[in-house]
């Protein structure tokens, strides 16, 4: 009888894909609430909410197999920190939907809407290159991809906070607390390309490690 | 002559529970400071600072013991990952501590009161399970406990940001410094939190690596 | 004929040292730049971002030799964390240095001279301590010596905050965009001496393990 994979072993991948499928989502929905009229936000929200719990789900269905798997397609502690950076990013944009909401706020920058647009190409690069981590192939293109998504994010990031914090001369001046909301609103997103970042670097160091 | 472990093998076990003691006493000024009249402070932040002082000195023993023992009870580099993380609840507290005292805060927020007792309630769950580590054994409720306090964490650090930056719309306005130091505080007893998460993260991948 | 080590094993010191003498190079431009007279910081500021550009091509040169060598000086994954951990010190600078010239900041407080001081010396003692990876000696007191910069470097961060917002009831009410634009300034500048102790204690985590 010839030697084959047990089922378990091969049975992480396809968590690891849903997993970035569910961020796709949370991502859409995301940015659909910062398209939304600010009346209209409860509902996006709502969903990106449903995501983080979706997310919570495959999370823990990851580590009871893991407890349960003798032979692991790469290391333990690997499975174990690619798991808890897919959950970060879900977090994290739930976070963000969560204060837009909880502060009330009105017509967001410009900026917002491309720092959302960003997470949605970052979020649809994880998606696609979590099936190739059964082959370890073709998955530099992927984390170069993130690296500069986030360079990209990171950009927008800066100029927004010029925007809030030093605005032209000639400007009306802001109210400060609605500066503060916002400023956090575009840190946690920031946070959230950031978790990216550490999603693909995780996937380099695994790469790296196997080589 | 029969095999049995080394004294230095077992020698970190007690250490890493003194950490975790430590970290209940921090908690526990920390309460009383966030308790006491704000002309009060003094005495609890410097017990809180006494403690942090408290953690380096075994933080430094354990590493010392690191660097001296050739055969540890789980990989070297995860004694290290554990060690630092307790290290990092403490300095935690005794940043917010320290804070609350240099910006001379009167009256704090109900909110804040609630923030440091599920620090406390952390950190029990902390020095409880510790010993466990002896035997690997019943650590999976800890972690879980210790996520789902953070999730607690969570949703009390959203309800202080919305009460300081989007506050009622009769609410008298706040002083924005205020606010700001308020916010800080309020940040790093969130972080301390994370810090006790953190731990129990490093416990649960030390568990997942040992199954 | 005698066993020896091949080339490429090796070839990774010289690397974390030029990394390291990329971030003395960075350190002392910043330091310019925040001597200089406001409208005299561009010049240096470009430096640092070139700085930042020549990290990133030893990044990417370190990357690429860890994927063609097949016996490494040490776990492939510390070097991956040892080259991410230098990389993240030189963006932190470049962040600082950018923020400073892009919200067109006056006069600095001494603070943030001293925060930067503390950085350059903390270079100092990285670029002198990489060369010491090739026989694993006397890393110990490097990695000390920057804890205890983190902590001089805390001691100032929070005098800078205290400064920002709890000034003596005497002084003339700050502008509160100003006070929220040097405040984001010094919190970057701590992220530097926060990494730079990353990096001590990557180096610490490997030279533990190799023991």
């Amino acid at each position: 009888m010839a030697f084959r994979l047990t089922p378990h072993e091969r049975g992480f991948y396809p968590l690891f894909t849903r997993a970035a499928e569910n961020i796709v989502r949370a991502a859409d929905d995301l940015a659909e609430l910062v398209a939304a009229d600010p009346a209209d936000r409860a509902e996006p929200a709502r969903r990106v909410k449903d995501a983080e719990n979706a997310g919570d789900v495959l999370t823990h269905e990851i580590m009871v197999k893991l407890n349960s798997t003798f032979v692991t397609p790469f290391d333990r502690e690997d499975i174990y920190r690619l798991t808890s950076s897919l959950d970060d990013v879900v977090d994290t944009m739930e976070e963000a939907a969560d204060r837009i909401v909880l502060y009330r706020l009105g017509t967001l920058p410009a900026g917002i809407t491309a720092q959302v647009e960003i997470l949605r190409r970052a979020a649809a690069a994880t998606a696609e290159a979590m099936p190739r981590l059964t082959t370890m192939s073709e998955l530099r293109e992927y984390w170069v991809h993130v690296n500069s998504l986030e360079d990209e994010a990171d950009s927008v990031y800066r100029a927004l906070l010029v925007d809030l914090l030093a605005p032209p001369d000639d400007a009306p001046p802001g109210d400060v607390l609605t500066i503060l909301k916002i400023k956090e609103v575009v840190e946690v997103l920031e946070e959230a390309a950031d978790a990216f970042e550490t999603v693909a670097n995780t996937v380099e160091s695994i790469v790296v490690k196997e080589s």
